[in-house]
């Protein structure tokens, strides 16, 4: 799969990372061209651009930003139309993570999918910690779990394979309105995290018996 | 331990016969004491009586009734200032678990603590599936995990121990607003089960590397 990773943070290069090493053609995308250039090399893409040069040349591609700055970049974009938009994002108003943005009962991905009507919006990664997605999915030999929800099976089907070749176990979390639950689960895991102080070196797994 | 059991419903028996196969002191309490009387033998529990018979006899209780009927419930209790309140309601308006209960903002936990000050409230098992509580917590040698949340530290690592007797991973998610977003984990539990169809034979778990 071709996919364009928006944003060059913890989470877009380490999943770039992941998804290049599992075979898959990655295009690094960043308002900072030079920044681009630098990632890509570094996680071995294929290539690199501007956000939405990025997304030009794409199947799928990681929204890998911050919410707070959300407003900038989605008009920063380009054409999204039938492409596979896999949201990693939680919705905090700054980088403390400690205040949710204000959504109204709605949730980043929801929103992201109103915003912008013709792409594939299915959410993903947002409750792993950049930690994993920048070291190993392994853990003891069992795969760390990854929550996806979208109204779009097939979307959803592509992103499942893509966590899978990158050494995830994908979970069906349901429909898009599940990312409002799925969030919140990205708020148990950093109150774990950085409020009981028990660090970022452990996964969610959904486990069957 | 001494645990009062308030609710004869699936969570309130399972959890009821795990704690007492675990050694501890279980009480059952019903509003119908035929009813408690039956369960309690059942279950192996220790003695039975109304809701605030059991309460009076325990030093933690766990409060396994439906949300919808939490307004009739908690007058029922009796005294409970200074008693560990176990929390694994989770907050919808009917049994099709559909639809969330409008609480503003504010999670079950906190409004069952805001309502009854005296008592220790501790969030758990509301995103374990009765299934489990009436099964085994043991899923291929590794226990399903259950995420606590609480205020009262030393209730909090009472309920640990009792959840981690019961064959159960107890994990710390911290003060008891994250109840709100333990809450929210249940949903997902729900929707992965009922909405998607995968059922309840699986447990979430967080793994350490």
């Amino acid at each position: 799969m071709k996919v364009a990773i928006v944003g060059t943070g913890n989470m877009g290069t380490g999943l770039g990372r992941q998804f290049s090493a599992a075979g898959h053609e990655v295009i690094v995308g960043s308002r900072d061209l030079e920044r681009a250039r630098t990632k890509a090399e570094e996680i071995g893409a294929a290539g690199h651009g501007t956000y939405a040069d990025a997304i030009a040349q794409a199947d799928a591609f990681l929204l890998a930003v911050n919410w707070w700055n959300i407003d900038e970049v989605l008009p920063q974009l380009g054409k999204v139309d039938g492409k596979i938009l896999i949201d990693c994002t939680n919705p905090y108003t700054d980088d403390t993570y400690s205040t949710p943005a204000d959504l109204g009962g709605s949730s980043a991905a929801e929103e992201i999918q109103r915003r912008l009507p013709a792409a594939r919006v299915v959410k993903a990664w947002n409750h792993v910690y950049a930690q994993i997605v920048n070291s190993s999915p392994d853990f003891g030999g069992a795969p760390a779990s990854v929550l996806l929800a979208s109204d779009d099976t097939e979307a959803k089907e592509a992103v499942a394979g893509l966590a899978r070749d990158a050494g995830y176990d994908p979970v069906d979390a349901g429909p898009l309105w599940s990312a409002y639950n799925v969030e919140k689960v990205a708020g148990v895991m950093i109150t774990i995290a950085y409020v009981v102080g028990a660090g970022t070196d452990q996964a969610l797994k959904i486990v069957p018996r």
